[in-house]
């Protein structure tokens, strides 16, 4: 007898035929006498419904009120879920995020989750009933309806599964686990039955977008087993996110390759290098709210360097205006160049800790193909650099292959 | 400067258009230095979409599920209208009805409202915010979501005023006051500029479908002025329901004709007439769960008599399979006859307390043009008879013009 959390995104439950089939798979484990709570996503495409009609009438729609909004679209699944549960005859109850209450931070559309209230929940589990929670949402100390931002849900199931102390947090979702990378770029990609946090932070982070970065990070500090599963097929051992490294084992040295299309790179040529011009140059960009993801600066030559950084591509036009006509006249550097056709491929595991040359291996392995290597940037467990963007698909996999991450047959 | 709690319907918020219009008479009267509180009902065609959607996986819905999940119309609602002042620059915020909070029983689908909080409305009011209410709905003391049902956004309306003591409740519809009669009959039709709770009692029970007939209870017993006006046109004065009979000056003596074909008749021939007998038919009736509407009984003959009911034309099937099996043979009855072809036409005003011959004229009317009045039932403020179906328009309109209700050009 087991507690599991389970969650299930929008796809899962994208049509009250899919929502059934919830049920089934839920009816199934408590049957077996296991314990279930259930999180649940709104049906996929009402979220985006419900902002577009937000936008038709307020440009850029009111924080508070978005939340208000937007929070009904997992109201309905909750709902949904639990009647078709009780067409299984399965006790079933639901809550929305005030209702347990999920307690947050009053920041609108991007709330951090404070606490949790058990007792509703744990007095229903002892009675025998399968408790569903919408995710995403809660509810701030003036009771204001809140969101967790994008993807939250997950954020929802993990910060369950750590107040309730849940043996595991189940995320159900469209595929059946963490692949070394994406199989519709490297048919020969290969499921991993575990991955460690930091491995998984690093694939999440960087592209691999079956689950999200903040519940990934959640899971690690409170110790919660994660594991990634499929809602449409049955019963496979999906993918265990590991708080621990396999010590039973020899550790492949890498666990997956990670890749992105989505940013564009910015290079402010010729730049006076004397302390506090990094943040000359990045603070405007901050202060118009984009994100900055590589930042590269390397060694000056007559006290003149390069600086580097991507962003995300629909942030490119802004940043390089940004950077011209407030940065650039400014600080007196050269020239500001940039490009939005690049990718970023990253070589991801812990392994790489204790073995030297991964990154001189990649580096070879892309010349071979004569694949040019814009970007470089390291971190303990990863390796990443920016390419062409019509090398990326290349890139990976032959780094794929290079890496010995295929399909055993 | 007045305080008014205005509702507005479904048709009225029925997109974001219509959203945009109701934000732009809002803050109009906002802009006025006037209070308004808003109710809003969900946007027409939302609750049966989720009605469906409910039925979809479970054939009978839970009624606890149900309410969490119709709920969430309205939750829509009133975030689209208060972006929609937003974008006006009039200040807004908005409520459910678990977050004002309206408290009511735990009787969920048609809960009854118990209390309602008053500090957050009038702490914002105060801050010169419109505040925007979900209609419908409401919240039971152990913090579940139910619901008033159908039409109940206008007793949310009807209590807020109520509670918080507004000079007029608004209700704003897709018509622009009660009517005479229904204009689509009587083209002639006149808009009353006021009328009692008691005849709009009798005009909305007998089909007159503007306003629900419990918010109009409720406004009776609270005294709280109900305004019907028209959300489409501009600042027409539409109709005030008042608590009190106009006695500035002579009272009309018939306020208007209502009409209904939604109903049966049935009447049970040859009872032997003794004590319990109409309960001995009724009970078994209202055992189905089956309303019943007039109800006949004349003086008997040879300790036999004839008992008629009517009910609504969907039950009629249902009720005469009830009569025939479980009671005719019980009583010793002699025959159930009925038929579902009929109309009820009713003459409603309250000056005809002080009038006597309204029934009379009202027969004579009706014998001229040739039609049969098949049953009769009265009350203090009205008379109504029901007559064949085919006869219905034909006997409102000659109705309409013998009582003087026509318009004055």
């Amino acid at each position: 007898m087991a507690f599991y959390v389970q969650k299930y995104g929008g796809t899962s439950v994208g049509s009250t035929e899919r929502i059934r089939n919830v049920a089934r798979r839920v009816a199934r484990f408590h049957s077996q006498g296991h314990q279930v709570v259930v999180v649940v996503s709104a049906m996929s495409g009402e979220t985006n419904r419900l902002i577009a009609l937000a936008r038709e009438v307020q440009s850029n729609p009111d924080p508070r009120e978005m939340d208000v909004m937007v929070s009904t679209g997992e109201q309905v699944s909750i709902a949904l879920l639990s009647m078709a549960l009780m067409a299984l005859n399965v006790k079933a109850k639901s809550y929305t995020g005030s209702q347990v209450k999920i307690l947050t931070d009053s920041a609108f559309t991007k709330a951090r989750i404070l606490n949790i209230d058990q007792d509703k929940i744990r007095a229903d589990l002892n009675n025998g009933n399968v408790v569903i929670v919408a995710g995403f949402q809660g509810v701030d100390q003036y009771g204001n309806i809140t969101t967790l931002g994008r993807g939250g849900s997950d954020t929802t199931g993990v910060a369950l599964a750590a107040a309730l102390k849940a043996d595991e947090c189940q995320i159900y979702t469209d595929v059946d686990g963490i692949y070394t990378t994406d199989p519709r770029v490297v048919p020969e990609a290969r499921r991993l039955d575990r991955i460690t946090f930091e491995e998984m932070l690093e694939m999440a982070s960087l592209g691999s977008k079956v689950l999200q970065l903040r519940s990934v990070e959640f899971a690690g500090k409170y110790k919660v087993k994660l594991r990634v599963l499929s809602s449409f097929e049955e019963e496979g051992p999906g993918t265990l996110i590991t708080f621990e490294e396999n010590e039973q084992m020899e550790q492949p040295v890498i666990s997956g390759i990670a890749f992105n299309r989505d940013e564009a790179k910015i290079t402010v040529l010729g730049v006076p290098d004397h302390p506090g011009i990094a943040y000359q140059i990045l603070g405007p960009v901050a202060d118009a709210n984009i994100d900055v993801d590589m930042i590269i600066q390397n060694v000056s030559h007559d006290d003149l360097t390069d600086f580097s950084f991507t962003v995300h591509r629909n942030d490119f036009n802004n940043t390089m205006n940004i950077i011209r006509e407030k940065i650039q006249p400014h600080i007196g550097a050269r020239d500001v160049i940039g490009g939005d056709r690049i990718a970023k491929v990253s070589v991801v595991g812990v392994g790489m800790r204790s073995h030297a040359g991964i990154a001189s291996k990649m580096f070879r392995v892309l010349a071979e193909e004569g694949i040019n290597i814009q970007m470089i940037a390291t971190s303990e467990i990863k390796v990443s650099v920016v390419v062409d963007e019509k090398y990326m698909e290349l890139a990976v996999r032959v780094l794929h292959k290079a890496f010995g991450l295929e399909q055993v047959l």
